[in-house]
Formats: C-alpha cells, sequence, structure tokens
C-alpha cells in the first residue's frame, strides 16, 4: 500500500539559517473495526498490518483469545468517490461462541460497584483476562534488559526517515527480537505485535518480554496481561494505575531502561541481577 | 484531592548496582464524561482540573464553543463501597440549543462519501469549525519559537518528580505563558488548557502559540482549530495528516522545536526569520 510516509515541503530553521527542504512524514489515517459487520471502534493509525491491528485491539479488550474465534477478516466498504478502497475498514467475522460487549470502552470501567475507578479497572482486567501470567516462572538478567532498547530502535525502520513513530517489540527470555511493530500511536503498535501473536496460533506468550517506546500506561499493560505476557519494559515512567494493574496481575514492569539502567516497579523475582 | 502523584517503592538498576527506593508515580484515574445524565466517553488521565479536561473534550468535538452552552458542571456518581466520591464522573447540563452526535466519535470521521479516510476527517473538521483560523493575521519570530520549550518544561511541576507526564502550554504572539498543564495523556493536557479557555470566556484563542509535548498528530490539530488557536508547535514530529489538516484549515505548524532549531510545515507567513 506504500502509505506508511508521506513528503513534505517543510522550511528548515536552524538558528538565523533557514532553508526549504523535503521531509518525510510518518502516515496517519483513521481505521473502522467492525465485527460481523457492525462498527466498533474507530482509531487513528499508521497503515500496514492492519488485520494484525484490528485483532490485537480484540485480544486486548478481551473479546478473543484462542485460535478460530477469528473466522475471516477483510478489507471493506470504505470507498473513496472514485469507487477506490480506503482499505481503512476493517470487518472481522468471530465465531458464534463469541460475546461481544455492546459498547465495549464504556463497560470496561463501569463493572464494579464504585462505578468509575482505578479498582474497578484492575477487576475488570482480572475477571477477563484467560491467562495465568502471574504463574509464569523465569528470570531474566538485567544485561539482557540493557540490550532491548538498542534492539528496538535497531528494528524501527521508519522512525530514521520520520523521527515520528512509536515502537513497541516481542523479545523472547534470552533477548531475541520476535517481531516489532511501528505505529503513530503505541497503543496500536503493541495491538499490532500481539495480533500478529494471535494470527500465528502463538497466545499466550508466556517467557516474553514486550518492550514499548515511551511511557508504559495502565492501557498497555492490561494489553500485556490479556496476550499473558509476563513482562513489560518501558523507556519512560510508568502511570500509577499501569504498577498497580502490574502488582495485581503479577506481570514484571521495567520503567526508564536506557541502557544499563533501570527500574524495576513490579515482579521483582523475575530480575536476577548482576553478581 | 491530593492524587497527581503516587508513592511506590521500586528497584534501582544501574549497571552493577541496585537498590531499593521510593519512587514518584504520575497518578492515573478513569474518567467518565457524561453529558446531561448521559455518559459520553471514559477517558484515562491524571486528576485534577478535571472539569476543564471534560469542558476542552466538548470544545474539540466541535459540540461548545460560545460561553452559556454549559450551564453547570459537577461531579456526580462514582461512590465506593464505602459510599465516598470517587470524583472521577463529571457531568455537564448543556443548554438546550447544542447539538450531541449519539455517537461522538464514530460519526465525526464517517460524515463524507469515502466511508473513512483522512479526507473525510478534514471535511468534518471544517464543517464543525466555527472560527477562521486561516483569518488570523500576526507574525512571530524564530527567536520567540526558540523559547517556549524551556518556558513549558519550567511550568511543568509534576514532570520533574515523576518523569512521566505530557504537557500542554498556551503562549501570547509574544511569547508569555497564558496557562500550562500536564497529564498522562497529551489530549487531555490540551483538554485542560482549552478548557480553562472556554470557562474564562477567552475562545477563540487568537493571535496565540498552543506548544506540546512529543508528537503531534491529527487529533491535536483538530483541538487547536476547534478552539481558534492558530499555530500549534511540538518537540516532535508531526504525522502526516495533522500536516494536511494544519494547511487545510490556515493553521501554522512548527514540529521539532528544540532549541533554535524546528521546521515549520505549513502557514510559514506567520513566522518571521532572523535578519
Amino acid at each position: 500500500m506504500g502509505r506508511v510516509t508521506a513528503r513534505r515541503r517543510v522550511l528548515r530553521v536552524r538558528g538565523a539559517a533557514t532553508s526549504e527542504r523535503v521531509d518525510t512524514l510518518a502516515a496517519e489515517e483513521p481505521m473502522e473495526i467492525r465485527v460481523n459487520g457492525a462498527p466498533l471502534t474507530v482509531t487513528m493509525r499508521t497503515p500496514g498490518d492492519d488485520f494484525d491491528l484490528a485483532v490485537g485491539f480484540l485480544v486486548g479488550e478481551g473479546v478473543v483469545h484462542k485460535p478460530d474465534q477469528v473466522r475471516e477478516i477483510r478489507y471493506c466498504a470504505g470507498a473513496t468517490d472514485e469507487g477506490i478502497n480506503t482499505y481503512n475498514v476493517v470487518d472481522l467475522a468471530l465465531d458464534h461462541d463469541v460475546d461481544l460487549p455492546a459498547t465495549l470502552e464504556r463497560n470496561f470501567y463501569t463493572t464494579s460497584s464504585c462505578g468509575v475507578c482505578g479498582k474497578a479497572s484492575l477487576e475488570a482486567v482480572r475477571t477477563q483476562s484467560f491467562w495465568d501470567v502471574a504463574g509464569d516462572a523465569f528470570t531474566v538478567s538485567t544485561d539482557m534488559l540493557a540490550t532491548l532498547p538498542d534492539k528496538l530502535r535497531d528494528a524501527q525502520r521508519v522512525f530514521d526517515s520520520t523521527g515520528g513513530l512509536h515502537a513497541a517489540g516481542l523479545f523472547t527470555s534470552v533477548g531475541e527480537l520476535v517481531v516489532a511493530r511501528e505505529d503513530v500511536g503505541r497503543h496500536n503498535a503493541v495491538d499490532k505485535v500481539i495480533g500478529d501473536a494471535y494470527r500465528n496460533g502463538r497466545l499466550p506468550l508466556r517467557r516474553s518480554v514486550l518492550m514499548v517506546s515511551g511511557r508504559a500506561s495502565f492501557e498497555l499493560v492490561q494489553k500485556a496481561v490479556m496476550a499473558g505476557i509476563p513482562m513489560l519494559a518501558a523507556v519512560s515512567a510508568p502511570s500509577s494505575l499501569a504498577v498497580e494493574l502490574a502488582e495485581d496481575a503479577g506481570l514484571t514492569l521495567v520503567g526508564f531502561l536506557r541502557g544499563d539502567s533501570m527500574n524495576v516497579y513490579t515482579g521483582q523475582h523475575r530480575v536476577s541481577r548482576r553478581c
């Protein structure tokens, strides 16, 4: 589809020096996810790996978790005035045994008696998760973790040209890269990684580490738990609710992972220190 | 409310040296926005300035734009098992002349014949915006723009302790800071800045510059246009659709603003170069 980047003339200012040049931008387009023909949500994303994005989103929301629950995925509708498919509408045909909440986002945060609060959010993940992340026993070394940022950065092909993309990478417990994805939205990059794993029959992702650029939010920890990933590492800071969910679910959460520096917020038993 | 940060024990690794210490985290909690008692959306945000966040969100979606369209704002429901208000549900009573789309997000991207695409997104903003951003004639100097990142950084009180927050700051055309807000979500920080302006009767925000940490997405340009802000500056890269919307709306978009370096993507007539 060739829409991962776009070219654009730009006025470049470097102190007193200005010049006109052509700049490469990260592409952003809306994508609508439909389930059995009914619109579910719209996300702004970088085109590419759209089927993985759609499936990964449903895994993260606890809608699907085992093979064959997604029967078919296809681009549909979304033709321009000239009749050209925009490739911005993805429809998933789900198996008849799959329950889909009518209003996915809203129900998710209001299942508890406390109405809307962090505690209700934690409980929602606990009741919806199919995997025992806490029981996934293995250890990684801090030396291995220290190699992940550079490996993820090396895998970022588009970032180098645009400087505008978030990345997510899935690694084995010994630090081998399984798959890396880029997107204007960090949550989309994670959905694409997890959707790829689902479609290849690799859920739950035991003994693996998900590494993300930027911060670690509640939403990213939720997505990891729903995919059975026991360890999440981020370049920047986690939020309070991200740490609470990680502890609640038994996930190891590493923040500020830069070179051989890092903070381990939860699940420290999985991190073996240098001796 | 004192929930902007949270304290947490953490394992700190610096090469071979490890230590246990207490770390400060940016708080994250869900907040539900209701309109006339009906749930509209849930956002994960850093508590604080919640009324500004709720109003700013509605401004960004084109729901309200002039004073008195919001009659009352209050915290409601959301009590815990112990009967304590969570302060996570905000209800806005709107004037009877305000039309509210039933499904805000979905309608927004599907108003054009092309179904879901970037062009439809641009058209939606064009038809919904109440302000003539393109006609807002003024210039700023690159010297002034170069001062904004440090000024925004200086205004970030919470970032210094947590390293985990995005920031948005509103500046006058001569670089005076009007208001700055922080949040785990960059879009929330912008909503809080715009909501503050709305509630103080300052829309449209003519001759002003909105500066944000991180990247410039379509969504952030949309929020600026809806508030009548003619110039958006970001520390990092814009997306392709952000640039397209900025050009379409006549907004000046500056990216990679770091020290006296910057790229001006659109609306270059508002930027006077050093001579």
